[in-house]
């Protein structure tokens, strides 16, 4: 890695991909490209661990929507909105709660919680950062749509609500989502990962 | 604990209880089940760090219960509530004062605060996390019940108010703490420990 | 530091100061006393890193009035408090400075900003649950006196401001922070670090 | 990488630019200064991660300005204050997204994100320090300018409102942030980076 090889790899991707928060730039470091790991294995079905997995997201988004739909209610059912917690707590507890249950889940499951970020094949950041970002969109967002961003608990939200008005948006709370996380990985393979002028080793 | 007596260990827990956040379940370093401790050594009655963990527990109980009912008695005997931190006010007391608590006694004293976690033989999470959680339950049931989840503050601050309906209820902040406790510890131990299925590799 | 030695320590302080945040309390690295450190070298005098951290101190106070005063301004002269950040955004500013700042001056200057923290020697924990104890004291202790934990910031306001009633009390937030200081380095001599049975090495 | 090569490698970066959280001014290394990296390099035009920086600049300040801007709209849209996010949720919005940015991008741009940072050539903090600052100084300026310390996005949401009264004021928030970013460069390398009575090692 060291010596005259270096001249011929301009363009070459020099990060590992997750430095620790705050390193420079400036390591010598090659990147790595990591094998593809296969989407689904048969012998996982006679693992444990992809069933404890199956249960530890359950019991994740179970506790998701109790905690979150318990603070929209105390809003939405309160006369007078100054009592309340507010638009801003909803965040809170929407953006909070997935920091909360990715730490909790990250070692077990992988943390997705959300239909959408299984689809883009995320890469999973720290809790925190995420949790943050959960916790923007949300207070971006929730005046103009009500903020869907997760179709599993638009999905589940909607069953229990069961009116006809629920029923008729819900498409978009998929749509979208999808599209984003398409980007998303989009963006990620060709901006973040790619190493346009370079086969991979 | 290598070689063939792996083989018995059924129900034993191939994961680092605490893995770094954010890594996946990919490693293949097994795991190694610590001895259980008992609950109470009689030894213990003689070492000084019995007593300063007992010392340690009483001024952070002290010390939240001090914090938590400031805030509360700040905005409810405001006559309007928008001059007040509101109710995300008191949620953030309750879930802040548990972080920086758990943040200073995890080395002293475990840093339960709370009977039920005791009770339920939590394991210690960091301490962000376990404020958040808080912070986030209190968002989401203060307008329901007040939101009780720690026996230990519930008692004490009965005590100090000491009215008739103060009393009343105190039952269901002792039992509702408890039960939880209980499904949490039943949860920990047959899902996210247990691995019945599978000899470990 | 091994074998029949143990028997003779019981009572001796096990625990380095300093655990990683939740590593539980199970090792058996004994407790190593640092030796005191001078109040004062005259040999500091001559040092850049001396005054340097002078202006660093010097510095951060001047930010940490600067952003709350004006807070505390925008909530005040504002006619309805439901279009300003309210009690709970002057909460965080006030603890949200202490914890950038903190966090920038704590390799220079050692990061106190309030003379009651140099008094008390206190140590300094991490930014992050310092920030957050000061939010959580704000938040408690706005509508009772105002809050006025830093008797630096409470002389300078008093200074700019400098109308009667601002200099009447002025001696409470004096009195109050220094007496705090003094059972906090009490506290923390007597209990978290006191080896009782023991001589110290 | 060791030896006599030392001395070519004029440019390098031989600091670690951040000390641990917390480390006392105390250690007995000497300060060493690292010598100047050069501002722009040609051979950066042909590498990959010169644009890739570029491209993941312009992301993040799309991100940034959509968020911001929209918690802006559901503000100042609604008739009612109680019912929106509020102030404070204003300025969550810019620092929690300044937080996630920087992390996002500190490995791949160095997360400016703000022109002036770029010219006041700061060190980069670690994201959540930063991420408090840009929150806590919306906190206290939004109720007296505004707030525009970054002229990236005051050029930005101007192009897009386009009316005099945006055109009119906009020279103040280009002045303003990049007078900021040359005091607090002067300021880092006369005070904080400076030996100066000492000839350096």
């Amino acid at each position: 890695m060291e010596g005259k090889e270096e001249d011929v790899r301009l363009g070459a991707n020099k990060f590992s991909e997750r430095q620790p928060i705050g390193t420079s730039a400036q390591t010598d470091k090659d990147y790595k490209e990591p094998p593809p790991a296969p989407l689904f294995e048969p012998g996982e079905l006679q693992s444990w661990s992809f069933y404890r997995a199956g249960i530890a997201e359950f019991v994740a988004t179970f506790l998701f929507l109790y905690i979150t739909v318990l603070t929209v209610m105390g809003v939405s059912q309160s006369k007078t909105k100054c009592t309340t917690v507010g638009v801003q707590g909803i965040a809170w507890a929407f953006g909070g709660m997935i920091f909360a249950l990715v730490y909790c889940t990250a070692g077990i499951s992988g943390g997705h919680i959300n239909p959408a970020v299984t689809f883009g094949l995320f890469l999973i950041l720290a809790p925190l950062p995420i949790g943050f970002a959960v916790f923007l969109v949300h207070l971006a967002t929730i005046p103009i749509t009500g903020t869907g961003i997760n179709p599993a608990r638009s999905l589940g939200a909607a069953i229990m609500y069961n009116r006809d008005h629920a029923w008729d948006d819900q498409w978009i709370f998929w749509v979208g989502p999808f599209i984003g996380a398409a980007l998303a990985a989009v963006y990620h393979q060709l901006i973040i990962r790619a190493i346009p002028f370079k086969a991979r080793a």
